[in-house]
């Protein structure tokens, strides 16, 4: 047989094997969305690798209807002004959906640092969250596949040639692209290094030789069929539950952080008046540092029912810039929160670099309410501290200042201020049946909140606990300790600017 | 008494006049929430006027849980890629909520027409899209606010000075602010002239002197209350149903666009094959032409259940660049969607400059399933074909593409493609007992797709009816009719390019 006659049954076959691969991928795809598996699906590797194409082909066996597609290729103002996560936190999947990123998270470890971008000592921290990301979302659920395809320095120098060489394509390379093949080898090394350092068993990489299109399209559809198939046969299965955490001995956080507390601390309105006063002039001054500066920071609110969360972030607020906060609620999570993981709705409010973000009641609902209540497993609950402790170390790593403050009051000043509440007309909407009920809980509340405070309290993000029975000291304690963290924070980053220019 | 105990006495009881109105506003804020009402309060004016400051004045007084304040003083690169509406109609507030905008839409009539980039042929078609947003946000229940900000030419130098005196609010003031100042007549004109035009019945103006921060402090807050108090009044006596149209003879629309499809119209097997491979490619080019010319396309698909919209979609995509185009699926509205206008939902995913956006299903459910199923009033539906027309001529003059397609079929092909979806177990999870539900109001759905059709086929938005009985036909046809369309709009976008230049 000649040798073209022979490359052209090659094809033909070739081409019938992805018909009948893409086939049993639709099937699949629809079963895990009938399962209500979320799916997240990765393309990294080298320019002019045929990321767009190779989506294009995968997705022609899918419902258009069930997929999201984004590219990551540029950046814009506000992803620059977030954390590198965020803008893919905010896009994973909801149950029973999928998500393309052409180009992904990697982009930061990968291309940005190859251009100098992301600094040599940033990098450490980088995959430290990209590995912490990556096995939230799959502890989460997801089902992550994450391709990188690879092609050879001749070839992908062919591809530049040919795009330039037509008219309609030539703009598509820019000179950096030509850099990159020149310093192929140097691309090669990170992106090895790359893949060894986040080849993890939650997350592994699938290397695809992109340098024949046809060939790898099929590998890619038959990769990806392969994980839907696993994860359906896990779903049916029932997972086997996770082992986050060594048994905690009964009655280990009965005593804790709370036992400790001096609720007895108070203020005359005189001193609070004088006090309240300066520090809010303060923290205007340093609000527009913050701003100069691009130094983004996370104010948590947690505390007791009627402990007074409320009446502090007003005085925190009143003479802040109201274009540069945000004050965000915690009510129940709505349906769209709901078929998302738990701390996708937070990401939502990530403050942009030089914005406060203010946050009533938070993603501690996890480890208090949820456990508590019982809306979400033991494992998922135990499972949460190290998660919370890696997003906020994402944020810390940005450049972010975050305080947690837990709001203390004691027993029977909470039902001093209950009953207050419902004496007063004017207050009354503030008290439901709810908050009589979980006060019956108070005991199970202290033990969880003892062991939040133990296991999340951090030196980059640390809870400051505040005696709360006088609303007066709570205020000006929560004004100062802001105000000494930002100040602390505008000096190191100063100083930082200096080292550096 | 000498003339500097007076000031004093009259900053004091004019403090305290705050403080009571405050008070009030507090109750009335609380209320509004409780009664689900949604609030949008604008703050335009002139530079320097006070907005951050006034803002920030009027909030004290509300929960901070309660309101968004939102900034639009510059954009961001997915600003200026979308109709000039839509950042601000995506952050409409939901029901019981408040949004407050720190410059609304309104810049683009007055400080961007000032600077030129507002041009002189695209000012009436601004003025009528805004208009038309108005009323839809206040018939759709939202309470409209809007504040004009007013300060002499004297007192914004005089602040103006005052900023740059400081070195820490220096940088505030640019170049432009100067210019503003020294052509400040005629700013004012063109301030005058936009309120003029916009100061209609459904959302008036409020112009506040603003020159004296303390008494304007007090009209704001005095002026947002009696909004809201008259908006709690209405919404307990019950709102007045508006008459938005003549009433329409019964019988009126029985026969219509529909009865004059002719259904017979097919195409064989490699007719359409030879067809569909040549337009499939010329489409991929045109897609890239888009991307360079940043034409946005708005592809809406309606039509029976079983019609083929999801195969003509198919189609219609398979050889486009994942990474331009988005399907956007209309499942039944979230919580989230729930308590937001009806168009809100759709505004979230206008497309982008050069992007494609194909909507499965669209605003016209509003018409359709909803007036069906009497899921909105009479009075809901019958105000929707103007809304819709308007929304629609927001993107036209924006400069999208807007097609729209009715797929066709007669009620015995949809009969045998039910069947055929009962009988064939890989189909079966396309058919419902709600579609055989719906069957049965066929007639009513053809009425009130008759009326559809005729009301809201427009030259710039028109609909495009596609005979479906035979698969093959449809998806050529609807092919067929996008590449013209793009074709025709490029070549104009060509044409006016090089007159402008």
């Amino acid at each position: 047989m000649p040798e073209d006659k022979n490359k052209t049954v090659e094809k033909k076959e070739l081409k019938e094997k992805i018909e009948k691969a893409g086939a049993r991928l639709g099937l699949l795809e629809r079963q895990a969305r009938e399962s209500k598996i979320p799916i997240l699906i990765t393309f990294d590797g080298f320019e002019a690798a045929g990321k767009g194409l190779q989506i294009n082909r995968l997705i022609q066996f899918m419902d258009p209807r069930g997929f999201d597609v984004y590219t990551a290729d540029k950046d814009d103002e506000s992803d620059r002004m977030h954390p590198f996560l965020w803008r893919f936190a905010r896009k994973a999947p909801a149950d029973g959906r999928i998500t393309i990123f052409d180009t992904s998270w990697y982009r930061h470890v990968q291309r940005d640092f190859f251009d100098g971008l992301t600094k040599d000592r940033e990098l450490n921290d980088a995959y430290d969250d990209i590995r912490a990301f990556e096995q939230q979302l799959v502890d989460g659920g997801v089902v992550l596949i994450k391709l990188f395809l690879s092609i050879t320095k001749k070839e992908q120098k062919k591809r530049f040639e040919k795009l330039v060489g037509s008219k309609e394509t030539a703009w598509r390379v820019r000179k950096e692209d030509w850099d990159r093949n020149s310093r192929y080898e140097m691309y090669d090394d990170i992106s090895k290094n790359m893949i060894s350092r986040t080849h993890t068993k939650a997350a592994p990489w699938l290397i695809i030789d992109a340098n024949k299109k046809d060939q790898a399209a099929l590998e890619i559809i038959e990769v990806v069929s392969d994980r839907l198939e696993a994860a359906l046969a896990e779903k049916k299965r029932g997972k086997i539950p996770g082992v986050y955490d060594a048994p905690v001995p009964p009655d280990r956080y009965k005593k804790g952080a709370l036992s400790r507390v001096d609720l007895g601390k108070t203020l005359s309105r005189d001193e609070y008046k004088e006090k309240l006063d300066k520090l809010q002039k303060k923290i205007e001054k340093l609000h527009s540092e913050l701003y100069r500066l691009r130094i983004p920071v996370v104010l948590c609110f947690e505390g007791w029912d009627a402990a007074g969360k409320g009446g502090a972030i007003k005085r925190l607020t009143s003479h802040l810039d109201p274009r540069g906060y945000k004050v965000c609620p915690t009510p129940a999570p709505n349906d769209v929160e709901k078929v998302h993981h738990y701390l996708w709705r937070f990401w939502n409010h990530v403050p942009k670099d030089g914005h406060i973000a203010i946050y009533d009641r938070t993603w501690y609902g996890r480890v208090m309410v949820e456990r508590i209540e019982g809306f979400c497993s033991e494992d998922d609950w135990r499972r949460a501290y190290q998660e919370i402790n890696d997003f906020e170390s994402h944020l810390v790593h940005h450049g972010a200042v975050v305080l947690k403050f837990w709001i203390d009051i004691d027993k029977d000043e909470q039902e001093r201020r209950f009953n207050d509440r419902m004496k007063n007309p004017e207050k009354q909407w503030k008290i439901t049946d709810e908050d009589w009920r979980n006060r019956e809980k108070w005991d199970q509340y202290e033990e969880a909140v003892n062991e939040m405070i133990e296991r999340t309290s951090t030196e980059q993000a640390p809870w400051i606990i505040v005696e709360g029975n006088s609303k007066y000291y709570a205020r000006v304690k929560v004004l100062k300790t802001v105000v000494k963290a930002l100040e602390d924070k505008i000096k190191e980053v100063e100083k930082t600017k200096k080292e550096y220019e």
